[in-house]
């Protein structure tokens, strides 16, 4: 090849590996955007964590867990959607058919999620309000979580929460 | 051509088709960017609305409304910025010159916010405090929204909210 | 070069510029997506400014604000992490090692932020609960936060923080 064609060759195989940096780094862009959805994703789960809880619906709230996802609390230890969802309903109560809430509000707040991945640590903080006397909202309880998040071919799902009291004070 | 100089296009060919994968996706890319966009501009308008309603700032409040946005609670139903003012100005009053409010507080959280192109669902909860004999905040209503979005010239724009209480319970 | 063989160049050249639109704006999109993600750690330093006011941690809690970033409040003015951490020892007491604090709870809200290059003004909420005679967490105050921000190499740091009481009611 002359010179002069090897030249205009070279120069439009200039302009298409220079082009390759803004290519390569759409990948990595996108990386950056894929963190972003995954936070939005796990705030979702975060929420919907409480709208399930106020609402009684256990199956559901058991459904935001992994399939090896743990509950650690006052009602013991469970594995897994199927085992959280029955300790909860033994625990709890089943709710009667119709139920609508009345009485509990929880308020979910001031999420910071770390992604690595296919994984996550989460920590956010809660208030739970309960009708008072006189029928207003009154908090009962503010405090913390610590949570470990997995994706899943579903979607983001808590692997194991941590639940910390502040007012009134509890340990993990 | 010579085989070997329509060989060598055809790599730098191969290079540009090669490259218009990631082309491509640069488009769904900054569609998704869009999308999480949308959900900030979206979540400014849900706290705005409590922000204008603290400050009894009806005609701020009043153009969070699309040109055909629905307001409908308490004092009725109105249709559209102009009409909703009237109908909070007539309902709550206008403030003196000068208001600065000390007795109000709405929190709003929990924005769950699905964008589809030019329109949302979104769904949120609030508490509202109101200051106590003791000038302390007291949580009065705590609740939630479902609210459909439109996308207008202007910018995000609320459809129609339909307003839950519940502590204390109050139907849409 | 032959016309067909500039053609054939002009062609790939062609493809090549007709690309060039969707890589600038792979520039462009990188951009806003950094703005997002310039949001999401401006955040977390709001949320982290609770977190250690609460566990009266008050090195890392300085070390929010710039290396000029101002202090402004009921104790004075200081000026700087080493002298804002100084200023709120002396005033607030150094904890006890192996404090855990079981009586305050800040709840951040409702950012509002505008990036823009290497600044930021950002709007947010904020409700403290305290906890009470019978170790409940009452609201004790709940006010707002204006502030200005500002990109250090180390990250997202307060320039200057307004604080405005809304119950109750206290001006800047």
């Amino acid at each position: 090849m002359p010179p002069t064609r090897f030249l205009a060759l070279a120069v439009l195989l200039g302009l298409t590996v220079s082009s390759a940096s803004p290519i390569a780094s759409a990948g990595a862009l996108a990386d950056r955007v894929r963190v972003l959805e995954d936070q939005q994703a796990i705030r979702a789960v975060l929420i919907q964590y409480g709208d399930y809880l106020d609402a009684q619906d256990y199956g559901h709230y058991a459904a935001l867990f992994a399939k090896d996802g743990v509950w650690t609390g006052g009602y013991g230890t469970a594995t897994g959607p199927a085992a959280i969802q029955a300790l909860m309903e033994k625990s709890m109560g089943k709710p009667a058919p119709g139920f609508i809430n009345r009485t509990k509000f929880h308020l979910m707040a001031t999420e910071q999620i770390a992604v690595t991945g296919d994984t996550a640590t989460v920590r956010s903080r809660f208030t739970v309000f309960t009708a008072d006397a006189d029928g207003r909202p009154a908090p009962s309880r503010a405090g913390r979580y610590v949570d470990a998040f997995v994706r899943e071919p579903g979607g983001w799902r808590i692997k194991r929460r941590t639940t910390y009291g502040i007012i009134p004070y509890s340990g993990p």
